[in-house]
Formats: structure tokens, sequence, C-alpha cells
């Protein structure tokens, strides 16, 4: 996410705690997830093994647990623990705001769009359009939605990442990772009735113009779907998934995190996709193969009495 | 769905811009897919393979891209976009209207039958008797419930039909079947907790009596349940099935669309039903088989690496 | 479940019509499942073979379809349908109310607790403090909430036991058991959007402390879920499970009912857990075997054809 207008290095350091060393006069344009960091951001980095690719990323400020060499023009923010410290910036610049009425009076919906009853729609949305918005659809905070979309009822757009820092030695053991970023739906997509799309850690949540969901799907944090693309009736999608234009998921298919589907793949229904696979095939199977592939596997099992027959002959 | 009074087919020409042929004085009675046509009803064809099929159905008044001879009695229209003028014509005679309160005045709610807070009930729908609709429902129009029927939190009956044209060439590549048809949810029927049942796109859906869902469950357009049939949670059910009486379906279990389950058969959980399948078995698997040939096939592979030492001896 | 007051056993022969036999001025202070039942409790036995179990357990009042010999201290109450007796006493003891606010006045919700736009929260439920219930959730009657708790948008807590008895000879054939137990929510716990929680059959379906749920999750009746789990989206558990600690659940996992998950088991995406699996270890596949041992029989599976050449040669 991006500030609303840039925040002194200084005033960071002061609201982490943290020790500032490096640049100190930085002005800070937004806080994100490392894959996500642009020129500006804070990011942040508690493992040892990431520092370098976290120091040496587009973020200009690193909020870090050990005392490291500065890289020119950056500074660092050195604190115990960085995960808290950026948690504590997330709540402070993306404070949670409660939702007591239908339509939040920040959200900014477009002319012909229909909301319908008992739809809740949250602080800063935006919404095109001639779009349908069915009874009971949830729409949470700084969603933005393009023109003749249509959600069916009780589908969620935006909830939290699912996002888990595992602290093993405390009571309360997964600590949440509070989530900043959006879900954006591109004009003329379509979501069947009791959909989850959840909003981006710290980046978007993207379903590309004119991609078409049944009912019950799943979609996770900060996952691309392009454009045209058509789900069936209960997929579920993990996060920072990409799945390119014109992909095809039959019912029940599940897709793993952080991989990629190219471009016009087919998953028949019932598979689960647990690596990147390329575009232009069919696939079947869990973990999917090529759907031919498949196929012969399947027949030849069935031969497996004729070879013992054979052998023990 | 059919009209609600008769409408002269020369009115039908003007509304789809259509090419009038055959018998100019008939009277359309409603409009419907090819496989729910009966006499009197508007149906359309845009592939030459369905020519025939469609111009021998019941369908009176055939909307088709192709100056065919007229068969005795009927009536065709000609149009290069067969598919748009039956949507437009869905539009024209079920038209969207906006649901902005929680039951429409149109709706009729039998004698003992509780909406609950939050509920919405759409128009045109009809409730029995001493029904209990749970908070957060929400009930599409047209929809058709019968007595004594419990349909659990948030649960979504009569959503569109999830069909859509592919058109390779435009930049919006699906382009929406409007669906016409209704939900029908006979008496003794529960319905668990954020359930879904699509409406057929011409026809009906029907969920027969006596038949319980437990929660997240998924029933595809036009699909027909028998009576007393038994799904647990999560199973999802594609378009156009036909789902005999007695049937059970077990968690998660995944059925195509377009195929029967015969009566009494019972699914394991987990299981993936691609095509028929015959009633009074157990099944088993994805693509399913009978449960103790699937049984056997696990066993016979756990015998692969015993097998190899006999060879390779 | 327990009464408020003691009911004496006569008064329950009255209210089921059956025939009171033994110790006549017994006190019965809850009604319960044979396997939840504790001293004072009502249960019912309709099987044969399930008789002296019953008769034996903890349960001081025993309502049974046959005129057996009554154990010292206790009653039975005789009569043709027990399980008919035993619904009919449900119903008295906890019968459904309407539900017609946002906020029953009954219930209890605690110091910053945030109740959004939507969400409908029954008659004596429990809320603890600073919990956040996001817009349209439905919490039903009696489920009791800790503190710190989120649960987002469209989450079902509380809907009835999916638990029918076959009545063969019926028209409507699957009879209901009407559910009186509760859900309860420890503290810390965040529960995703569109998950449904099941109440108890008699007992409690209890979420462990700290344990946080992915988005469209179903837990059924009864099912108790330790401390500390993870469950990503799509997970499916049948009734009265146990899952212990720290159990992890990847996406879309099937779990059978009435079985144990041991300690900090980690079951991998898409699997079917069917029977009790030890804690400790990584399963995957349907059913489930030790992710090894599984990933051994599918690369065996890719040898068939190479023993084929081998055993034709």
């Amino acid at each position: 996410m991006k500030f609303d207008t840039p925040i002194p290095v200084k005033e960071i350091a002061a609201l982490t705690g943290a020790t500032l060393k490096g640049n100190e006069s930085l002005m800070a344009t937004g806080i994100n997830e490392i894959h996500k960091v642009t020129p500006g951001d804070i990011s942040f980095v508690d493992f040892e093994k990431y520092y370098n690719a976290c120091l040496n990323s587009a973020a200009t400020i690193i909020i870090i647990n050990k005392d490291v060499e500065v890289p020119p023009g950056k500074a660092i923010l050195v604190t115990d623990d960085p995960f808290s410290a950026y948690v504590g910036l997330v709540k402070r610049f993306r404070p949670y705001e409660s939702q007591n009425k239908a339509v939040s009076d920040s959200a900014v919906i477009g002319e012909g769009t229909v909301i319908s009853h008992g739809a809740v729609v949250g602080h800063h949305v935006t919404i095109g359009r001639n779009c349908i918005i069915h009874p009971n659809v949830v729409i949470y905070d700084h969603t933005e939605i393009g023109d003749n979309v249509i959600i069916h009822s009780g589908s969620v757009i935006g909830a939290d990442a699912f996002y888990f820092k595992k602290r093993a030695n405390r009571e309360v053991m997964w600590d949440k990772l509070e989530s900043c970023g959006r879900v954006i739906i591109e004009s003329d997509v379509e979501i069947g009735a009791l959909c989850t799309i959840d909003k981006g850690v710290s980046g978007d949540t993207i379903i590309g113009r004119g991609t078409k969901f049944d009912n019950m799907i799943h979609i996770g944090h900060g996952t691309v779907i392009g454009r045209n693309c058509l789900f069936a009736a209960q997929v579920g999608v993990g996060g920072k998934a990409i799945i390119e234009d014109n992909v095809i998921l039959w019912g029940q298919v599940g897709v793993n995190k952080d991989l990629t589907i190219g471009k016009g793949a087919v998953v028949f229904a019932g598979s689960g996709v647990k690596d990147s696979i390329e575009g232009g095939k069919n696939y079947f199977g869990s973990p999917v193969e090529e759907a031919r592939t498949k196929m012969k596997e399947l027949a030849w099992i069935k031969r497996i009495p004729e070879m013992w027959n054979k052998i023990k002959g």
C-alpha cells in the first residue's frame, strides 16, 4: 500500500521504537512485503537468509533485526521484532474502521449500479457503472470494482489475508500479519454466489476483465487472475498465484499458492495443481499431470492383476 | 419459462429484428432451451449440426441463423445471432427487478412460516406453510418452496445459471446466457447453511420431497434431485444432472453435469462422478468406480514393489 | 445439554407418554446422547445391541423401546419410539425461538467487541471482549465466544447438526434429530469468511484457543478442535471428530466423522482422512497415508509400463 502523503522516516522510527540508521531525511511513501516493494517503500526482514534480498530490493527503508551495513541512500530500522513493527505500521496507517451501516459514506458508487438489500459496502470502496451487487454481498474496505460487474448473493470481497507468523513459544502461537492490500475486480467480471476473494497482504488481488466465476470459489491473498478465465463451482486458489488469461478450471479444482498457470490451460474437475503448469494444455489428477498422461496411468493401474498373473505363472 | 399470456410471433419477430418465415399467425407461449421445449415454445439454434434436432423438436418457433425449409405448422426467425436474439427475449419477458427490501411485496408466504432477520425474499417467490428461513438466506425471484422446509443461514437459492457462449473474437469473450428458469424446493426438504442452488437456464432446478442437505452444497442449473436424498457437506453437483431418489452423497463429492445417478446409489466421501452410474451400489474414487473394485485396485497398487522384486530377481 | 432446573422424572414420563419403571423420585438434570451423558442425564436407546451400553452408561434415566430390568438407582421410560420421545424433550426444553432482530436482547456482548452491520446474534449468545464480528455473520442461539475472536463476513456459527434417523417406511424418510448442543469458540480464534461450524447434537462443538481458520471451512456437529490449529480454505471436518493441538490441514482436506487426528499432524492439500491418524507426521492422499509412503507409491505407479516391458520381453 501507498501512504496518502509521504511520512518522514524519523516519524516511522518513533512509531516503531526502532533505531534509525543511514539516511535520516528519507520520506517513506508506502509499506509492502518484499515481493511487492517499490522505491520509497518500507519493508521488513527477520530471517538472516533473506537479509540480502531485502536490503538489495527496491525498498528504501528496511526494518531488520540486526545492525547491518546500510545500503547507500537507504535507511534501516533496527528492532528485535521487525514483524511486529511492520504490523504496527499497517494498523497505524490502515486502521480498522468499524462497519455500522449498509453503504459507507466514503464509498463511491457509479451510475446505474444497483446495491441490493442486505449488501454491505465498506469504507473507501469504489464501484463503477452498471454493476449489480446482489443481496447480502459484503465488500470490505478499499476494494475497487470496474463497470458491468455482477456479484451474486453472499459473496465476500476483500476479507483479510490468511497469513500468520509462527511464534513457537507463545501460548497463542499464530501471530497475525495484518493485511493492507486490496481486491481489484476489473470490468465485465461475474462472481457467483458465496465466493470469497481475499485482499492482498500489501499488494492487490486482481480478477481480470471478463473473467467469470461460478459459486463458492475461494481466491487467496494477492493472487492475480487474467482476462476471460472461467472457474466452475467450489474451486479454491491459494495466495499469490498467477493465473494467466483464458484459463479454465472445472469444479472443485484446488490450486496451490505461489505458482503460475499458463495461458489457456484447462484443468479438469477435482484436480489439484501443486506446481506451475504450462498454458495451452489439459490437466487432470492430484497432483495434476497432462490429462492424456494421467489417463494412460489410470489404464496401466487396471492392468496390474494381468501382470501379476504373467509373473506368478 | 412460459409467458403470462401468449405473444404473437410477429411481435417476437419485431422484438428480435429477425426475418419471420412460415406460419405468421402463431402465438408463442414460452421460451426454452432445446432440451426443455414444449409445443408453443420459442427455442434457438446456432450450430448447423443441431439444426434438425431443433427444427424437429416440440418447439413451434425456432430462431436460427440460416434460411432453412420451415417444418409444417411452425415458424422460423432467421437472424445472424440467434443466441443474442434469445437472450434479448429473456431480458424482455423476465426482466431483472432490483431488490431493495427484505421481502418483496409480490412474495407469497404461507401460514406459520418464519422469515428470519436478514433473510431476503425476492419477487414472485412462493413459500409454503411452517417453513423456517433462517437469518441472511437469499431467495431469488420466482423460486417456489413447499411446506415444512428449513433453510439454514446464508444459503442462496436461485442465483443465475453459470452458462456462457464463447465469443473467441471479442474482448469480453464469455457471453452470458440470461437464465429464466426457477428453483423448486419441494416439501419437507432441509437445506444446510451456505448452500447454493442455481435456477435453471429455462426450466426448473428441483429438490425432491424429503431430501436433506448439509452445509456448503452447490447444485447447478436445471439439476433434478429426487426424494429422500442425503447429501453431506461440500458436495457439488453440475448443471442438468439427474439424481434419483434415495441417493446418498458423502462429503466433498463432485458430480459432473448432464449425467444420471441411479436410485439408492451411495457415493463415498471425496469421490468424483464423471459419468452416469447405476443405482443400488456403492462407489468410490475419482473418477468413481464401484467401491469394491476401487478398493481392490488400491490394494494392487501396494503390491507393485513386490512384483518388481519378482521380476528383477 | 443441562436443564436450567432439575425436572422430576414423573414429569418427563408424562411429557413423553412413556411408562416409568424404577426409581420414580429421580430428578433429571439434562438430556444427552449416549456418548456425552453424565449422571442425572436422560438418554435414549432404540437398538437392542446398544441396550447394555446405554443402561450401564452414566445416564440416570433411559428411554428405551423394551421393558428391561432397571439398573439399581436408575429409571427407565418404556415407549415404542425412544427417538421421537427424545426429540420431543429437546423441543420442549430447548424450543426454537424465531430471530426477528439483528442482536437478541438475551445476547451478552463484551466490552470493545464490534458487531458489524448485517450480523445476526441469536438468543442466549455470549461474546467476550475485543472481538470483531464482521458484516453478515450469523451466530445461532446459545453460542459462546471468548475474547479477541475475529469472525469474517458471512460465516454461520451454530447451525443444526446434520443428523437424521432413517424411517424406511415413511414417505419422508429422514427423521430429524433436533440438536440442543452449542458451539464454543475459545479466545484468540480467527474464523475466515463463509465458514460453517455446526452445534453439537447434545454436547458442544469446540474450537480451541488460538486456532485460525481460512475461508469456507465446515466443521460438523460435536467436533472438538484443539489449540493453535491452522486450517486452510475449503477444509471440511465431519461430526464428532477430535483434532488435537497444533494440527495443520491444508486446502480442501476432508476429514471423516468420529476419528482422531493426533497433535501436530500435517495433512497436505486435497487429502481425505478416513480413519484416525497419529500426531507429528505428514500425510497425503485419499485415503491418506504418510506422505513419504504415498509419494513412493506414486513413483511406483509411474514404473508400471517399464515392468510390463520386462515381463512381455
